[in-house]
């Protein structure tokens, strides 16, 4: 069975990779069928590269070779991904992609084509990388409604906070570190921003509420503004900053869905996953919580879950599987500002008793933090459960202190 | 679509409440197919029960009757669950099991009646409970050779051990309280002896080796003889005691699979799995390692991976899924004892220096282990890697001293 693989860059030349190396091993786990990389699309030249005969830079020929039956996009991007995607289900190729911006925008339209044509439109490496989460949550969970998600769905940020909390390093150091080590790109701008992990629990969340949940719909906040001042302070709490990607079913049925820093708890299943490392916490009403997690990025990784999404393809040609999720519900996402939650607050104050004092008559019970070398105009704190906006307003209130830092804590 | 349920104990009946109360939900996840439990078989009355109508104990109302599509299998045991099961699906129905027992001993020959009709014979809720840990394994990490699984898989002997090491409590005391609460049967040999266990990492092995795994090809020793003396020297070396589940690609091709009490690091992603929790450690050749853990045992748990099950059949009716394993290859499974590994011994002594000089002029380098309240009559020590046999031998030299603990070190 013929494969075409469109996108040459990390994933892709990891895809020919396996499929070229694992041959035999494959094709004993496929019924015998021959997994064969025919064509690789890309603009650029590879000279020397030992797949040399399969590059084309005409994607018309794997869309017009009815002998390619599975296409493997790792393009990224929604252009030209989109066209080409569509144009492949409807000639009746199955396509597997790890391309969380175009799953994540546009896959209902190319799971509706999919279906049409009834052939796959399947994405596990989309989210996780390697690690299992997508047929996990959607098949093995099924007999479930699934209450919440709480993961850490991006391996650069988790990397660049496990250096600041663990080796004392300002985010603009460890971001250093990350680029140096491979693990951010030159502009880190979708992995420190959240925009990635904001794909990612958008496509979860989807699966999950089986309602398209638009990204733009998410509040996306980023860790560009964490410092070491916060970081100390979770510390003395007995917590972590993590960036936390959350989907959390409301009583009235509605989602709230968040991604942002959060302080976690230590005892938190998600605080001990440090470094590159990704992992999901999934509660379904029935299991309880499951906890999945693993290295997960990385070529090889992300590349094997493509793979593997290749052989269930082939294994299973003619039996389409029903992965996806029905059209947009527009009430569907609450307003997060509206969900009560505690916050971390940190603030300037030039008198501080005074400003305690106007603080506990607006919140109430604070928590206290405390960290070693804080000067006495400094004050920070764990808050009750409020809504944001109830939490704005009170901050917006205060007139002996000026907001630093604010950061939710963790909803796991 | 109607259900058959065969068996009402707490699996089975956890199956039905999920589908009984989960109607709506399932039915917005599965193309509209209204599932109902049409017919509950189990030789016992159920007077009052709200499924009244629903009981039969002859089996052949569910074979005879064509509306019934999928059958699921709750009632434990090798017969008359084999039997039972052959004829379902020989007869075109769908069969979805949690019986370990049944899948990991005649498992190859159903799968074989499955595929003869295309039809589904599918154990997700076999292994782990309600966690995801069978199609994670065969269809997520299709792009991996599995190189290890380590698993936590029996949680009434995790709860045991967890009490052990936590509370200080005796085997017997801690299996008291299991019983107490449920977590173990009123005769625990299944459990205790790690029976349970070795089916279940038979069936995962089965799985990643493609090659039908027999149970009684694999070494078990369960935890009764661990003592409150070996669960302290642990301790005091960062270690904990728990009942692994080993599989292992061994340099020749073969596997390595065993089932005992282990010395497991603290560092290990898997020590930190305590009480009735179960949890695996998969190493893939590409995707590293990846964690799967939850509460998974218990009734709805377990129920809703059998619900899952249903609802995949249900889903892809026409759309048999390649699951399963070749038959059995005598030479995979290497003899355990001549497989090099670590291990933890303790012995009584007489003379405390002679017993150490004859120790280590026979085991070479030990790492020599303490306990507080220790007499000096005791020993403790890890060795380097041997063979089991080599081990044995030594030990057997001994003059000095007097066997009285051998735990392996876990190789996670």
């Amino acid at each position: 069975m013929n494969v075409a693989v469109m996108g040459y860059g990390t994933v892709g030349s990891g895809v020919v990779e396996i499929i070229n190396t694992k041959h035999s091993y494959i094709k004993e786990r496929t019924s015998e069928e021959d997994l064969e990389v025919k064509y690789i699309l890309d603009l650029r030249d590879f000279p020397g590269d030992p797949n040399e005969g399969k590059f084309t830079k005409d994607f018309n020929d794997i869309l017009n070779d009815d002998s390619v039956k599975i296409v493997a996009e790792a393009m990224g991007g929604v252009n030209p991904a989109f066209d080409f995607t569509a144009k492949c289900l409807a000639a009746g190729k199955h396509v597997v992609t790890s391309n969380k911006e175009l799953v994540s925008t546009r896959g209902s339209e190319l799971l509706a084509i999919a279906k049409e044509h009834n052939v796959n439109y399947m994405f596990e490496a989309s989210v996780g990388g390697g690690i299992p989460l997508i047929r996990p949550l959607i098949f093995c969970l099924a007999g479930n409604e699934v209450q919440s998600i709480n993961g850490i769905l991006n391996g650069t940020t988790n990397f660049i906070l496990t250096k600041m909390i663990y080796e004392n390093l300002t985010f603009e150091e460890a971001l250093k570190i990350a680029q140096d080590n491979g693990y951010a790109e030159k502009d880190p701008t979708a992995d420190v921003e959240g925009i990635d992990a904001c794909r990612k629990i958008s496509i979860l969340s989807s699966l999950a509420s089986n309602s398209w949940i638009d990204p733009e719909k998410v509040h996306t906040e980023g860790i560009t503004h964490i410092t070491l001042e916060d970081v100390a302070y979770a510390g003395n709490c007995e917590c972590v900053i993590k960036l936390i990607s959350t989907m959390e079913k409301l009583d009235d049925g509605r989602y709230y869905i968040v991604v942002s820093p959060a302080i976690v708890s230590k005892e938190s299943q998600l605080a001990a996953i440090d470094g590159v490392f990704n992992g999901a916490l999934v509660s379904g009403d029935n299991v309880g919580d499951v906890v999945f997690y693993g290295q997960g990025a990385g070529k090889l990784a992300t590349a094997s879950a493509v793979v593997g999404d290749i052989v269930d393809c082939a294994n299973h040609d003619a039996n389409r599987r029903k992965i996806g999720w029905n059209e947009e519900n527009k009430d569907l996402v609450a307003d997060y500002r509206e969900v009560p939650n505690r916050y971390y607050i940190r603030l300037k104050v030039e008198d501080p008793d005074l400003a305690q004092n106007e603080i506990r008559s607006s919140f109430g019970d604070i928590y206290l933090l405390a960290r070693s070398g804080a000067f006495n105009t400094e004050l920070a704190f764990l808050t009750s459960e409020f809504t944001e906006n109830e939490v704005r307003e009170k901050i917006d209130g205060l007139t002996s202190a000026k907001l630093k830092s604010f950061i939710r804590v963790a909803r796991c």
